[in-house]
């Protein structure tokens, strides 16, 4: 077991993530600016679950699990505080280091130009000054990020994503064709897309050039809530957000069936995503800290997803348990309206995940949830209300092309 | 002719495009944060040529020109004062902008973690705050950005590097082949260079997104100093930087060269590049503003270089014309000894470029501007010390991938 730092373990993800880490026996500090609750406020869309602070959090932590040791916190700006990260790392050397610092919801860099700026900056100088840090420190830590699908975006013309890198034939003089293993194309379909595309792109360098161990978690849209550990005690308990910009789909339609509302289906829903549950989220990453890859070797990249489903099917299998009507709303995204996806998730299957399926009954739980705290619900902020284009002086919509 | 916004052009490319750009009668406005000065103060390592302030430079050119008109300049950081930026270009609403706003040298970006880190969020905030301000003001700006043939890397595999999009075979199910055209797969050689892969996608994103229109020149190594307009008067002349981490390779020869130094060459010298005449750089810039790509096509990337040739036949040449003997040195650089380098540049070609080749006497000039202010040399200043890699705790150098 070993020392590990969870950069952003106060959000979605990464907070089940240190608790699962911790579980497990390492030794975890979180590193987070607490910047998912600000921005949070800035929206006035709070999580639908009740979310304690994070000293609450931790000491709720230690008392249900005090034989696993205390998990650590400093509240730290990654993107802002090169000093403050590079002397708190140099004081823990982590063996591994895992970064969720990042702006991550796409609606939400699409908003405007203050979100858009926020979610390059903020993204990238985490990123970057993340891998000066361990340049510069001579620090060997297994760096684990977590990636997106989005990164391949959703071109739907069949053939399967494998992960991370495609392998192509390049054709040369004469007939002659040469095999090639290229990182996989991105075509990301928003501004927090992108930033997960570029950061691909830095840790090829940084893997070649001083030789950084790192792998790159392309996960898909994460649906439900608890984990194993966040389950143990009601101040552990994970965030549910289902507002408009950082709700992900399936969330949303539970919250909107808990309240008597329709399902609103962007476009004709025919958009096909790949999705994984927030438990094999954990599982995932414990996994991958446990494989990293050896020196010398290229980025590792993983597909962290464990099941693809149209986003109609999920408002019918929810409207199916729920009763809930649907509602098909305009698309405030630039996406092809129909596609195909089929994704190799080998990697983590080889490592023994067992995945957990919608049609699994996990879906009572967050149910069970949005349910539960459906009187804390504020519907004005359900609807997206983030455009991916404004009108262009001169433009024409119909020059303008699509994901497909 | 047009309204044309030339960001970075205090530079050493920037300032000969303003004039040449004024001088073909477009009405140019130079934003530029002067950093290129203030780089070269920190480093204590001025140009070898004496450069005056931007208010005695443009008044000489107004003087030199006044039937062009003045060419504007407004001190502006694009990367730091967002506002300003949108200020200023919704004031002008410019026709194209070009855009030179970056930290351009390899060796600088790899100094250090200050380097490291202002050449990543200088570069990449420039850029995209550039791409952000045009899609808020709904501004239809023809961009062109200087990019570098560095994102191709240089692995030498013999094909010809293509302009921007490699055509690939992606095989599928059975005995299938699927014919796309993705973005050349980068693969950069340092932090520089990186920004500039990073870049590339960003506009990828923006024109799909928003239909911006953007060409992205990959331009080679530049050499020589003075262009017809440069030359006219004597405060007008252009930057010759000599110093290890700005001087490029052949204008540090030539210095060598003028003050009795032997030439330095890294490695085996057996790296080739591909380079370009600074007259022809400010040609190709005009000329791709001339061209721009439709609303709704994807990003124009066209070669900006006019040769290749490998290092240590370059220093051979110039110990030719000089009588300097030649030093083989450490390289300082992670890259592959020996590469071949083969480039397509059609497009510059097509466009009527009747391209400046090194064997065309034009190393004269440069030669005798390197002996004119030899006086002014700090010699000091000449090696590269700008190292590519520490050694890392635990590290092999052997387990390296080297960009070969």
């Amino acid at each position: 077991m070993g020392r590990i730092v969870v950069i952003g373990g106060d959000g979605f993800c990464g907070w089940p993530t240190s608790l699962h880490l911790s579980s497990l026996g390492h030794e975890v500090t979180i590193l987070d600016n607490l910047s998912r609750r600000r921005i949070a406020d800035e929206l006035g869309a709070q999580s639908l679950t009740p979310i304690v602070s994070p000293e609450e959090r931790l000491a709720a932590w230690a008392e249900v699990a005090p034989e696993k040791g205390a998990v650590g916190f400093i509240r730290l700006d990654v993107a802002a505080d090169y000093a403050g990260l590079r002397e708190t790392l140099a004081g823990i050397r982590p063996d591994a280091i895992i970064h969720f610092g990042e702006q991550r919801a796409a609606p939400y860099s699409m908003k405007g130009e203050a979100e858009k700026r926020y979610t390059v900056d903020n993204n990238i100088n985490a990123t970057h000054n993340l891998l000066t840090a361990l340049v510069a420190l001579g620090l060997d830590a297994h760096v684990v990020h977590l990636g997106t699908m989005g990164v391949y975006g959703y071109d739907g013309d069949g053939l399967e994503i494998p992960e991370g890198y495609l392998d192509v034939l390049v054709p040369g003089p004469g007939e002659q064709l040469f095999a090639r293993s290229i990182l996989y194309p991105t075509n990301p379909g928003s501004v927090y897309h992108l930033t997960k595309s570029l950061e691909q792109l830095m840790f090829q360098f940084y893997a070649k050039n001083d030789g950084l161990r790192i792998t790159d978690l392309h996960q898909g849209i994460v649906w439900g809530t608890q984990t194993e550990e966040t389950r143990l005690h009601a101040p552990l308990i994970n965030r549910f957000d289902y507002d408009g910009d950082y709700g992900t789909v399936l969330n949303r339609f539970l919250m909107q069936a808990a309240v008597g509302h329709p399902l609103t289906v962007h476009g004709t829903g025919g958009q096909t995503r790949a999705f994984i549950h927030i438990q094999d989220t954990v599982r995932c990453i414990a996994l991958a800290v446990a494989n990293p890859p050896g020196r010398g070797e290229r980025v590792r990249v993983r597909n962290q997803m464990t099941e693809t489903h149209r986003v109609r099917d999920l408002a019918r299998m929810v409207a199916a348990v729920t009763g809930a009507t649907i509602d098909f709303v305009d698309n405030p995204r630039l996406e092809a309206a129909e596609n195909d996806l089929r994704v190799s998730n080998r990697s983590f299957l080889d490592l023994g995940l067992n995945p957990i399926t919608l049609s699994g009954g996990l879906l009572d739980e967050t149910l069970e949830i949005s349910g539960r705290y459906a009187d804390r619900c504020d519907m004005s902020r359900i609807p997206a209300r983030s455009l991916w284009r404004q009108e262009v002086t001169g433009g024409e919509a119909s020059g303008l092309r699509m994901t497909a």
